[in-house]
């Protein structure tokens, strides 16, 4: 026997990222909750994708991506954008952090300065960390990034890129206004730097119509590159997403070193997830997560409301996050206290380049069920009162 | 209904990176035959999975990887080089060209040296180039780089890393000898730069032993980086591989920004593949495959002596690849001739960074039948003598 499996259960490594205990509440993750992984509907898209059992799917892909794949997601974009996606405007990605880091990598180089909202998705930060670069941050405010603060700054901060999360903003739920989204595109093609618009919340609008997604601004300017993710609509652990750009962009990258020497990024799981596209399943997946998700957004609301009344927070139309501000406090101190109970945010702290947001915490409607989440709050505010 | 399908076979883009039409010998292509491709060995697998149904696998997944999936591979490895390989040395990747792009990330700045060998991977070059990497070259004989040559020059060229194929190499499927891999170890250490080692053919020996892996030499250093994957063993579309090195360099790699935001790197399809570890599938996987590469290397060997006597080679021992110089011809310019009979290789050229080598081709096993490769080096040599 070549293989011998010898090792016993207490050497067995974690599975998951982050690890949440069975009676802890984390309110701060944005994780999806286990529960809203649909493995069944996954098993379904793998059995259609063996019976096909195109064995091209298993060879080094093309490297847009499976054309197929690409296809239907343009038609699943079409439909939900209400605007034609051609699928030379695609392309397959291993998700929002890969396509990240393959963007700083091929258009910056150390000691380059980007531009970031303030705050922003926090681990994005390690990636540019990682690749050198200068951070510059602008402020956000209700409509998203203050772009005319940022104009009054281009001439000087000359940036490489603009790293922006348009609607249901990281950590803010914020989204940015079609006036202002329209004029950063403007920009961008006036000081010639990238707008990197991570677009992976837009599928998870609960109550209101969205502004285009910088996505539509694709097809006038070669500078827009919208990152997408399946992590949010369907399931982390498949490391799949899409890149909308300009045709003129996509034969760009379709030539970088890695993927003239892997080739396409993700062609067994894109195989698959066609199959989920193709049936519908995936548009089902997201009616429900959007069901499941709304009442999650009115559990933290309310119990927001009742137990906490003297914070502040906007109240999100969609995405996973409230960012609530509780004034005169120190979160990255009160957090200590709180984990004791058994319950945990993320600090505002973390989401700032520029150590600031200190008042601020991160909580989110994503893993946690309703119950959860209003037990949650019920005890944040005990330890809050007992502090 | 959210999803419409409207597309037409006509739309559909391509699926594989690196089309062979019907008719078709590419003897040149590092790619594995569509028929070598175990399209039902990995749909048992992921029965099992899905059976197992382990949401956790769909979530963002553990920075080193799946912990089941590692213990299984680490138990493969053990078996396979006969010394003990921990989990804890290892981390889930997608693939050796992805790994590649990482450690110029981690480990590089543009304008830093690096040294390849000369030959080497050609797609490798591209990557490098990404990273704006100056390329040294260091020539090889038959034993693989020549390590001391490197050494001369190693107090002047200062490299960041040195990148080597020690085993079945591509395209000269020389293998290191084992005098020379504990050198360029010892190297490594006195100067301090990184070795990384990509040893993604060294399961593929058909006949001979293997001197140890560099893989082997993370014991000691830790500056040795040993890159694997599954697609010379099992599919190149999963897109997943592995790292192997000493624990400090794991402890420093799982906490780069794109593990940090991402999580692991390929969470789902590892956790199919750990069924196809852990059944033994991949091992006869890998046995099937050695067994027909076996016959296709005899036939490359008999084909190339029958039509073309006049070409040097060494016989590989393992591997994909051919090295074949056809003195006084500039294989560049006879590849335009040849395709026009329906046959292709690979220029010499493209492996150099030196712009030379333009009297070799690369042949590989890896695509086609023994049939086919027989009728490819007949037609070579047809088109060679009408030139």
């Amino acid at each position: 026997m070549f293989v011998e499996i010898y090792y016993t259960p207490s050497m067995i490594k974690p599975i998951v990222q982050t690890d949440v205990p069975p009676g802890f509440i984390d309110l701060g993750t944005g994780n999806p909750g286990l529960d809203l992984l649909p493995m069944d509907m996954i098993a379904s898209a793998a059995e259609r994708y063996f019976s096909a059992g195109d064995c091209r799917t298993l060879q080094y892909g093309a490297e847009q991506g499976n054309g197929l794949f690409l296809a239907a997601l343009a038609d699943l974009l079409t439909t939900k954008f209400g605007f034609s996606v051609a699928a030379d405007k695609l392309l397959a990605t291993t998700g929002a952090s890969s396509t990240l880091d393959l963007l700083c990598t091929l258009f910056t180089q150390p000691g380059d300065t980007i531009i970031v909202e303030e705050p922003t998705y926090f681990l994005a930060l390690g990636i540019f960390a990682d690749h050198h670069l200068k951070v510059h941050a602008i402020p956000m405010d209700r409509e998203g990034l203050d772009v005319d603060a940022m104009e009054e700054q281009l001439p000087e901060v000359k940036p490489k890129f603009v790293y922006t999360i348009p609607t249901f903003h990281n950590p803010t739920s914020t989204t940015l206004s079609a006036k202002r989204r329209e004029k950063l595109v403007n920009l961008a093609q006036e000081y010639d730097f990238i707008v990197i618009a991570d677009e992976v919340y837009q599928f998870l609008a609960y109550n209101e119509e969205l502004p285009p997604p910088l996505a539509k601004f694709t097809d006038q300017a070669e500078q827009v590159v919208s990152i997408n993710s399946f992590s949010k609509i369907l399931a982390p652990g498949l490391r799949l997403g899409w890149i909308q750009t300009h045709p003129k962009m996509i034969s760009h990258l379709v030539k970088c070193g890695l993927l003239e020497s892997g080739g396409g990024l993700n062609p067994f799981t894109s195989a698959i997830v066609y199959y989920l596209i193709e049936s519908g399943d995936l548009a089902e997946n997201i009616r429900m997560l959007h069901n499941k998700y709304r009442l999650r957004l009115e559990a933290m609301a309310s119990a927001l409301d009742r137990y906490l009344p003297e914070v502040e927070y906007l109240q999100p139309q969609g995405g996973y996050y409230f960012w609530v501000r509780m004034p005169e406090k120190d979160t990255l101190q009160m957090r200590k206290l709180i984990r004791q109970k058994s319950v945990d945010f993320r600090p505002g702290s973390l989401f700032s380049s520029q150590k600031a947001m200190k008042e601020y915490i991160r909580l989110s409607i994503s893993y946690h069920e309703p119950e959860q989440i209003e037990r949650g709050i019920q005890l944040l505010a005990l330890s809050l009162r007992e502090q």
